[in-house]
């Protein structure tokens, strides 16, 4: 597309665009409005400054008619020669911030815009976000500000900048970009005025779009009342012995299946899927070429929750199998779990479906993750400080069933207070931001893959592409969820979250200074001592504490000091460290007894040898504690 | 000072201003070079811009004239008539990109300049470096390479930009800071052009510079031959019994002091100075009423090094004591450490002189701290770790001792190998940063008190203020030193450093691509798998394995498949991670086993409740491993 036709699109659209005229290479130039550019408007140009086709400040029609002269001989010089299908455009010169509006047609998101500073610096500068193009006005907002420029709104220096604006022009632009055969733009500067955004310099890019189908789900995933494990065996060295072991103490009834194998912990064996009753859900832990054939008797069976946990793959190449599994899901209705995952945790059933090692505890948090590893993991950590979980879904390869799907099947599970996300990439885009903005529950996400190398690696062992962690983690954070950046937040970060204000009590000032720095880089407040409580803490402490928080109860500090001045500061709606250094005269463990079961109190011994027997008495009573200040952040 | 003044004093620097011409009010405007500006130049106006006292643009002498009278209009508007008094300066317009060059004279680190993006966006973008006024060339650039604008250079969008330019410039401006009596001043903005920088918009204000003074000490504070521990003490409760136990063990001679006391630990305790045997070192943890009066003795004796321990100084509002300290060591030319510190350590004599509970190592860190707390937290972590220390230097309050001086002192020190610093506050910068530049051992600094709380938390505790961070860390990290983010990085960090490629061997992928982002994100190279080593590889691994690295041999590996894998690929020269996650066939233990005695093997076990019998293995063994992913950074 020419520039001509480029400004004719935006103003079908309502976009504003600089007053302008086009003039034939051998008409006369004649124009009203000063200072203004004069550019050439040809398909051999493509970057038109790079090769001196823009001339800025002009202020008459005399200067007009040398400029066009002057990009004449600089086109020549870069060998370039016009002929009359090109064109001249002469524009007003639009005064005013340098903004950037462009879009991007991504395999995954579909149409994403990007929005932020303009002008020549902006790939140095980078001050730009990421909005989706179905976000609305709330959601724009929310991204811009995520920029620098986004500071200068309402005001800076005296002039007023309009939110308005900005909301009114991306919508503009959302509309044209999903309505138009275009897989690329570009507006570099878009700038404000008083009037609005008017877009100055305009380059598009048409192309095909090709665009996920979203499936309507008939079946629960969580329906899981009769559940038959395929390749349950007593053989412990496989994964159908965990799987059939842990399954077990369900309220579910459980089924084995296994073609050689008669009897499994007490219980019958069945041969085939037609000797089976009726049921709702299947795990499959078989060979992998057998896994095809077997889900699609399922589905003729009229199965409708199938946990693929055998790999043999996208992961390993086995690219047309997997496009196999996706399509019997959609043949048959179903809700494919997997391959290559550990497989399902339903707590309201005290069903563990996974191979997991460790005793799965029923609690409120619904954990996703695209890797097993990483589940089995957080799963162990979770056994040591007691967290428990409503349910727990390992995606794998997500031939079909995808986080999207996952977020609208945790809906109704009134167990699930938070939905914590371990991805490496996402299958459908525009489903996931959909279900994050409708989601009712809190969301978390981790995403995995943020350097070059980490994405390869990622690739090789889910055969899933992880595409740009900015962009991801962007539109995320706008559509209502929250990025993590620790792994372990993943399991910690929802219980304390929704405290406000912090308190410390601590027998060392220095690394009372450091967890301040912590707290308040997280958003937490410090709570500020009451006058009554300053005076009740002069009486019980040396007359060198701090008289401030972080409450700094001086290095020699023994269990009574730090009990007498939580009798004073203990209240329930606030987040308490104990912050205790070993000193020589410190009683670690009777500082510990303190901790009891009061949630809001977090013991942080800093420290490692001295505090052997600390560390021991938290694990022992299930405690969750911390040795050191930075992994504090994990769980604000 | 008046425009016309301060382009004046720059002209003398040989700072580089636009061509100018400054014309009464009364007198009648002509200029020469188009476009042009008319600024009003008036003591009456500090903001010109904000009052309408600027016009650019101006293309010929009628416009002029008409300008001028705009501004006296606007400035009428504002409530300023003007005088004959003020002035009118014409400058002809420079274009070009917009930089900013400003300075500071800071309480602590003195003459401070700030260089970076200019324009009036510069509060928004803070898109600037902090330069010393002190800073050699490589200094400058260093400083300058750290903002987003320093990567236009050496050339962009087909423009050449020369760092020449930038020092020079940055140069210029430190003579000129230096040497007159100037407390702040701003160029914004300083105009990039072809033949260098041009300072457009000029503001300086003068004021009264008070200067450190820096002095040459005599003692080496590690010259410690014959030591006194003033308030040694049979009481266990007391710190000068741990001092005067952790001091028993040491080659040097050990004397105590103490006038109620006639024997510790089978050793004479002296009553008084004057009984005292010649000695180069005093510790004293008396009460703080009497250190005074004890540090003169000790000056009026000879005794050169001298250990304050007792608190009730600066850091409880007892500033004048301080004071007096910081002249008795002027005085007597003495080495005070402290006051209101945990000791010293010399790894040379076997000495510790602190009161930690631990017993400390010798080894190769040198670690400075002002923090006792943070020193006997991280002394208690090494402890666990076998990690051991050539020095090791409490600063408390810095009444004298400061981290300048002890730079400088471990210089001559061939068993350090580095110097780790943990600072709330700098006392005298200038200095601390020329030792800095001078060292020839490596330099890593953590500072705490990156936000407003956290600052003021640790005023009240050593009673230093802490500066702004950002400038601190810049000013440091162009100096030489490496800034570090996490605290445990202080004693793990310079034996990891060096490694440049790292390879982890896994049976997870999701987890290997989050290290896989941790390190080459710590700058370290993924290092790539030879022809040979694919083959060899690929004859003991299953074939599902990632054919990379991270070396994913997959979700069922025991300890076999790991040994298999590190025969063929173990390199001294590789920092290689051991990264394990439970599966149910997870040997931990044997896996365990395959770290030995090899330092650039890292075991991983990411998990918790099953890999305890793991981490007590280690823990017994005094080897170096993690329970998670994002804290393998402290070391890198």
């Amino acid at each position: 597309m020419q520039e001509y036709q480029l400004l004719q699109l935006l103003e079908r659209y309502g976009i504003t665009v600089p007053k302008y005229r086009t003039f034939e290479i051998d008409q006369k130039f004649f124009f009203d409005r000063f200072p203004c550019v004069l550019k050439i408007d040809s398909p051999k140009v493509v970057h038109k400054s790079d090769v001196g086709g823009v001339r800025m400040g002009i202020h008459s029609n005399e200067e007009l008619q040398r400029a066009k002269y002057e990009i004449l001989s600089n086109l020549q010089k870069h060998g370039i020669f016009l002929d009359l299908e090109d064109k001249f455009i002469v524009e007003e010169e639009v005064r005013g911030e340098e903004f950037y509006i462009g879009g991007i047609f991504d395999p995954i998101f579909e149409e994403v815009l990007l929005f932020g500073k303009g002008g020549v610096l902006i790939e140095i500068e980078k001050d730009i976000c990421y909005i989706d193009s179905e976000a609305d006005a709330k959601e724009i907002v929310k991204s811009f500000k995520t920029t620098k420029i986004s500071k200068i709104f309402p005001q800076f220096r005296g002039k007023e900048y309009k939110i308005e604006y900005v909301i009114d022009v991306v919508q503009k632009f959302q509309k044209l970009f999903s309505a138009e055969p275009i897989v690329e733009f570009d507006v570099n500067p878009l700038i404000y005025t008083e009037e609005g955004f008017v877009a100055v310099d305009v380059r598009m890019k048409q192309g095909i779009k090709s665009r996920f189908e979203a499936r309507k789900r008939s079946e629960d995933i969580f329906h899981n009342e009769k559940v038959a494990i395929f390749g349950a065996t007593d053989n412990p060295k496989k994964v159908g012995y965990a799987l059939a072991k842990n399954a077990l103490a369900s309220k579910a009834d459980i089924y084995f299946v296994n073609p050689k194998l008669k009897e499994l912990f007490g219980k019958r064996v069945y041969h085939d899927i037609k000797e089976l009753p009726p049921i709702d859900t299947a795990v499959i832990a078989i060979p992998s070429e057998y896994v095809l054939t077997t889900v699609e008797k399922l589905g003729q069976k009229g199965v409708k929750n199938i946990i693929v946990i055998s790999a043999g793959f996208k992961e390993s190449g086995n690219k047309e199998a997997e496009e196999k599994l996706t399509k019997l899901a959609k043949q048959y209705d179903l809700n494919i779990l997997g391959p290559n995952c550990l497989g399902l945790y339903n707590a309201q059933k005290e069903l563990n479906l996974t191979f997991a090692a460790d005793t799965i505890l029923p609690g409120s948090i619904a954990l996703l993750s695209q890797s097993g590893a990483v589940l089995s993991a957080l799963i162990d950590k979770a056994a040591t400080y007691s967290i428990g979980f409503s349910h727990i879904l390992s995606l794998g390869n997500m031939a079909d069933f995808d986080f999207g799907d996952a977020i609208e099947a945790l809906q109704n599970k009134s167990q699930c207070t938070s939905i914590n996300i371990y991805a490496e990439g996402v299958r459908h885009g525009k489903k996931f931001l959909r279900r994050i903005r409708k989601s009712s529950k809190p969301i978390f996400v981790y995403k995995a893959g943020k350097t070059e190398a980490a994405k390869k690696a990622a690739f090789s062992h889910t055969g899933n592409m992880s595409g740009s962690y900015e962009m991801l983690a962007g539109l995320c954070h706008s559509a209502g969820a929250k990025i993590k950046h620790d792994i372990d937040e993943l399991i910690f970060a929802p219980h304390y979250e929704n405290y406000k204000e912090a308190l410390i009590i601590t027998n060392a000032g220095g690394p009372g200074t450091i967890l301040t720095d912590i707290l308040v880089q997280h958003g937490k407040k410090m709570y500020e001592l009451t006058p009554k409580e300053l005076k009740l803490l002069n009486k019980v402490l040396p007359p060198t504490w701090s008289k401030n928080n972080p409450v700094d109860i001086i290095g020699d500090a023994t269990s009574e000091r730090y009990r007498a001045a939580l009798e004073i500061l203990y209240k329930p709606q606030l987040l308490i460290f104990i912050l205790v250094t070993p000193q020589f005269m410190t009683d670690g463990k009777n500082i510990a007894k303190l901790v009891e079961d009061r949630p809001n109190l977090i013991p942080i011994f800093f420290g490692s040898e001295t505090f052997k027997p600390v560390f021991a008495y938290f694990q022992q009573h299930r405690i969750l504690y911390f040795n050191d200040l930075e992994n504090v952040a994990n769980i604000l």
